[in-house]
């Protein structure tokens, strides 16, 4: 039985009228994962679902739902210990990486989640190799890690901007005709096998893109600049990365396309509804938690004798 | 017109009646605070308050709303960017930090949260003087820290088992009887200056003991041992502590006496209801948020402009 059903028939008994709901998405999000092995093209990714499997009052409700349910899940993984959980978030801007982390990951405990958001690296972190400190910066056994932006911006924001290795200072990297093909091939191979080294250890990867249209940007971030309570977040740098759109979306299609596997998959989340991604991103990791099925850690024999003798000394104390 | 009034008069209309219940959960808190230059006694701070205010039903009502009234602060203060948070929680084994954690400031957004548990010290942490581990856990500005036990134990783990002190290897200290009265002193000083030095810098530090009584942590331990869901939890290094109960008492009335400041104050709250000493945690840390007051940014002239200057470029885009 899923978490999320477990809850429903408990806590929230006056909510089981919504399996069909729940039913509904989980098929819904089965499509969105990119398969290892398969050709990616990002077109064939919608960034808005016309016919979305039901209104927006019940998604609410479920992502109400999901809150709890990771919070259960979360509770049991902590106590595990066995396995590390990270979570990458990777989108243009105003696509809702911050509101996601919020209302998708704000019923944890914040005890066991680390949330990381890499900016422009610094200079101690320019002066190692690319994966430092996103190394730095994993979960630990029994937490959750969140990368908001991650080891994958040094292939999107670096792709469209080859100058900005130069900052690296590679050996054979001595101008930017020597950032071509091959450089970004290895360095897919890099990232690839730094997934490989965490998922043989323990940790439990998902990676999320959120896929926003161009049209619904410009919305977004006319509202930051019109809104006053909002326009603090505003950078005009914002814009200058607009202009570039189309090569952001072939850097993100290449890396997607090298770097989705079966052990760290890629899920491209339709993004233009927040609402709809959100509880997207949701039902991926409790399923994600369903399949890891953790539990909280049983006493050996040994154990068992040593805290029965505890308790006899106590019951005199 | 403090923060959690305004979401009672919005949001949450529907508990208006609780506004008694807010002031005098706020008049008891005062009375938690150890005043800087007066004499401390640990014995007349109780464990347990046999006339409260009011019922646990309202009580956990108030704390409910104490999840909603942290997360509009903390929306804020991460907005604003300007000031560190840092909330250092002490306490024996079994008075309730981790739930304090949970139940208080579950309601956080994890992106601007940071929860560090301090464990045994490992042989690379114990190579740097005894701040250091602390010092690289510190909250950046516009986030919240929670030190779960703390740089405290250097003066209460250390204290009770002056034994410890020798892998610190320290120049001068080459026996037990080195660490003496002169020592602890100077070690209430270091701790005092590294305050010092973040409350000038911009962090807001508190401060809280959770207080409970031996004949609780008796029960509390028992139920750990005798619940399957828990007893994982149990260690039986925890008896061997409480056998040495006063001695932590006398460690906890020194220290608390010696570095309870105006700046990082530290707060003695009644722990033998779990509801209740949460209900106060969170009434003092919504206190010092509603005198902080942390506020969205505004922009200045030059900036307003700027941005205008954006909104037209994206309308014609």
């Amino acid at each position: 039985m899923s978490s999320i059903s477990e809850i429903i028939s408990t806590d929230l008994a006056e909510y089981g009228e919504i399996k069909d709901q729940i039913k509904a998405i989980k098929k819904f999000v089965s499509k969105l994962e990119v398969k290892e092995g398969k050709k990616f093209e990002l077109k064939k990714f919608k960034t808005n679902i016309s016919n979305k499997p039901f209104e927006k009052v019940e998604g609410e409700l479920l992502l109400e739902l999901g809150l709890k349910a990771l919070s259960v899940f979360q509770d049991k993984f902590y106590a595990e210990g066995k396995r590390s959980f990270l979570i990458v978030l990777q989108a243009m801007d105003a696509a809702g990486k911050d509101g996601a982390i919020k209302y998708v990951m704000g019923g944890l405990n914040p005890q066991g989640v680390r949330v990381t958001s890499f900016k422009v690296p610094s200079k101690e972190e320019l002066s190692h190799d690319f994966l430092w400190r996103h190394y730095k910066a994993l979960p630990a056994k029994g937490e959750i890690g969140i990368f908001n932006r991650s080891h994958y911006e040094n292939v999107l924001v670096t792709r469209v901007h080859p100058e900005y290795i130069l900052n690296e200072h590679i050996p054979g990297i001595d101008s930017v005709d020597d950032v071509n093909e091959k450089f970004w091939e290895n360095r897919f191979k890099h990232i690839n096998h730094f997934e490989k080294t965490l998922t043989d250890s323990g940790t439990v990867i998902l990676k999320f893109f959120l896929h926003v249209s161009k049209d619904i940007q410009k919305e977004r971030l006319l509202e930051r600049i019109e809104e006053k309570g909002k326009n603090w977040k505003f950078s005009s740098g914002d814009l200058a990365e607009r202009k570039l759109w189309d090569n952001y979306m072939s850097a993100y299609e290449q890396m997607i396309s090298a770097t989705s596997t079966k052990e760290a998959p890629w899920f491209v989340l339709p993004a233009d509804d927040k609402w709809f991604a959100r509880l997207c991103m949701s039902t991926i990791i409790q399923n994600c938690f369903d399949d890891m099925n953790p539990k909280y850690p049983k006493l050996n024999l040994f154990e068992e004798a040593e805290i029965l003798k505890c308790r006899e000394l106590l019951l005199k104390d």
